[in-house]
């Protein structure tokens, strides 16, 4: 096992803080190490062992063995006393949760690291690492965890990674491992885009970053990922005054935003312009397949939120489909007095026996790429119950992706209780829906690019 | 009291429907029927009247007085004759429910209004109208009421009004009133415009359209209201193929883009994208003041969504206000190590105390004209009730817009569930704030160019 391995996958795991210690800078606080080993206590399958600096006669050297990962929660200078204390009994991978490292500080960890050839994940992490399998959780939110899925999140601020993580919790979304960077003196995206690479748990990395090191070693990293699993970068510091910002925060330089633009085009990386465009993108790559073709249905019980939906399509660069004029005839003679003209309007009173025969009708067509389904409950008939033929119908096309709208804020809610753990991404607008296919659309001309490319078999 | 007025605030009311009929186009059923009785008795204030065309020994002609408005929920054919009956009752105004009207049938119903007087919502509103003020509600959702408030919206389609219904309830935002304005054979955009600029209730009007009849005046009549209440519009139908749909949805042309983009600049009208967009937006202009300059701070409790923040403002065409020095000193001596650089990062143990401070010396910053406030829970110290002395410090300032991010899913909720119904408009992701005080800033821009710009004093 690699010392990155360790940082996820530790088998013993030693937390060091102090009962005592409260820091105005950089977290620290005897509340935080108390809430972490409360997690950890609640979460983790593995050994734990607690080292509070400030309690006295703690036998930690009679330890039988070192415990593979330590969690340091303590300002910088003892921070750093504590880790090498730690190193030299062999552990071997460190979190180092606090910040307010100075340049000289941030020195001597990398020295421990050449040193005694451990891994250290930050400084300055706030939050350090989720892995949803073996309940490892060094974050102090308490009883915060994410449910267990196939999205891993790779956030360099403890901030956005926060902002990300209650996302995840409070949709349920499924996540496989969670790592907070902080200012990277060692483990770095590459390392971490490494280890989730060969991750079985997770089928799609994002990213969120403000500033990157070795830029061509990471697009080459991301170029041979993008084959087996999409990567999203959401980047921080776009302008001039934000990467100043950023530079005081993560200490990175955040470089020009179209140099940053050109790497994750080379490298295959999908970018997004915020934390809910990323959650919304990571959904829809984590449960539906890449679209091979720009051609949308959409199928819909309203009039006006389809029409919002065919004007999404287009300023998305996608294309409405051109319906068969056999889908069109069939479709047609099951209702009469409905235009199936795409975007298809099955009018209020749709319930899910006419969404299950329309979307059945048009996913087998092969004009279309990809569906977007819109089902609203205030104004028309359709009951949330009505929803589950969507991924019934959906999962005979496994090709083709399908998205659903729940356009509003309780129409959504409803119908997210009733297939949002399913295998069709649920949004609460138009818009959102035509966006996740867009991504879906982007990693297929990825995937295209790198002569992967699936295109179904026509029907 | 005109028509339109009638529309909207009758004294008395008449419910027409059947209790058998039940029609596959149009909306006409039973279910409709009830449920529109159901809402009428358990919210409005006026009378009511049922008449259900199925029930023999309905003795309507002896009613002594004409009800004002008589609410239609029957198919075309019947519809029209039941509305002459009603109409040479006396009965002044209609509200056409349901759908499915052919061209011929749509000019009968006009020449009623012609022959009588009286005037035409609709057909094909699907929900008709709501009035906060007085309880009248003729949609069918049952129970559905949004909570009374100053936000009125006018809605070409059923669905999209639906899905801005939805999100008013869930969100609990105030609204004045509600009207579905269907195929538009009588009472149209500039009828409600008119009415809604003289209703004391509406502060905002949102507009949702597919078409515009009588363009010229409709921005004449636009031009007059922006001075005293900004106008946000949503316009379905962008591409050719969207207003193929458009035509058949609600009967109207939608028109080049880009005429409608001249016309609602002509007009003082602001536009948006999407439903989200323009409850945001609404929410933002009912509760704060216009912005009269492009220079904005931030006030953060986080490092990366400070960043995400700040790039949100350049993709927006606003400006990082340049702090004085005076202000940045200030800061800095009441928090030693505090770098009050805008973005502001106050670190993650800020909590009420220093929200109060900083933003109290940020908003009295001349160089400052809106502040975008950030205070997330998740990796800080943060607590929700921490959040009050957001609206009680920016209540000091009342010429300068200020919003709230809550950035995230639970933390956006638990921060809402305390100041959610207060004058600061809160969102769930930094861009969608920064998006508000653009909003903002283009009410501002409008004052401006009308010669009504007020400027707030230097301090």
């Amino acid at each position: 096992m690699t010392g990155v391995d360790t940082i996820f996958e530790p088998s013993s795991v030693i937390l060091i803080g102090s009962s005592r210690i409260r820091e105005k800078v950089g977290l620290s606080s005897p509340q935080l190490f108390k809430s972490v080993i409360h997690n950890m206590k609640k979460f983790f399958k593995g050994n734990i062992y607690i080292r509070d600096v400030d309690k006295e006669g703690q036998n930690i050297e009679g330890l039988m063995k070192a415990p593979e990962l330590a969690v340091v929660m303590l300002p910088p200078e003892k921070s750093i006393v504590e880790a090498e204390k730690f190193a030299k009994m062999g552990v071997k991978a460190f979190i180092m949760i606090t910040g307010g490292y100075k340049d000289e500080q941030r020195r001597e960890l990398f020295e421990l690291k050449e040193r005694y050839g451990v891994r250290i994940l930050g400084p300055n992490t706030v939050m350090g690492v989720i892995n949803t399998a073996n309940g490892l959780n060094t974050t102090f939110e308490r009883d915060v965890m994410p449910k267990r899925g196939n999205i891993a999140i790779i956030s360099q601020s403890g901030g956005v990674g926060a902002c990300l993580l209650d996302w995840a919790c409070r949709y349920k979304i499924g996540i496989s491992k969670f790592a907070f960077m902080g200012d990277k003196i060692d483990v770095d995206d590459i390392d971490l885009l490494r280890y989730l690479a060969k991750d079985k748990e997770t089928r799609v990395i994002c990213l969120y970053m403000e500033g990157v090191k070795n830029g061509r070693k990471f697009i080459e990293e991301a170029r041979k990922i993008v084959a087996e699993k999409p990567i999203l970068a959401l980047k921080g510091g776009i302008t001039q005054e934000s990467a100043h910002r950023a530079k005081s925060h993560t200490a990175s330089m955040a470089g020009s935003d179209e140099i940053f633009n050109a790497a994750f085009k080379k490298a295959g990386i999908i970018r997004v312009e915020d934390p809910e465009e990323l959650m919304n993108a990571a959904i829809a790559l984590s449960k539906q397949p890449p679209m091979f073709g720009d051609n949308i249905a959409i199928v819909s019980n309203v009039g006006g939120p389809a029409i919002l939906a065919a004007d999404a399509v287009a300023r998305n660069s996608l294309k409405l489909a051109r319906l068969s004029d056999e889908t069109k005839r069939k479709i047609e003679s099951l209702y009469p007095g409905m235009d199936a003209t795409n975007p298809i309007d099955m009018i209020a009173d749709a319930r899910a026996d006419r969404y299950e025969k329309v979307l059945d009708l048009v996913l087998a067509d092969k004009n279309v790429d990809g569906v977007l389904v819109i089902n609203m409950l205030k104004s028309c008939f359709f009951e949330p119950e009505d929803a589950k033929v969507i991924p019934r119908v959906a999962a005979k096309y496994p090709k083709k992706p399908v998205v659903d709208v729940a356009a509003g804020g309780e129409d959504f809610e409803l119908v997210y209780g009733v297939i949002g753990e399913s295998n069709i991404p649920v949004y609460n607008l138009p818009e959102k829906g035509v966006k996740a296919l867009k991504i879906l659309r982007a990693y297929g001309k990825i995937l295209e690019k790198l002569g992967k490319s699936r295109k179904p078999k026509e029907s």
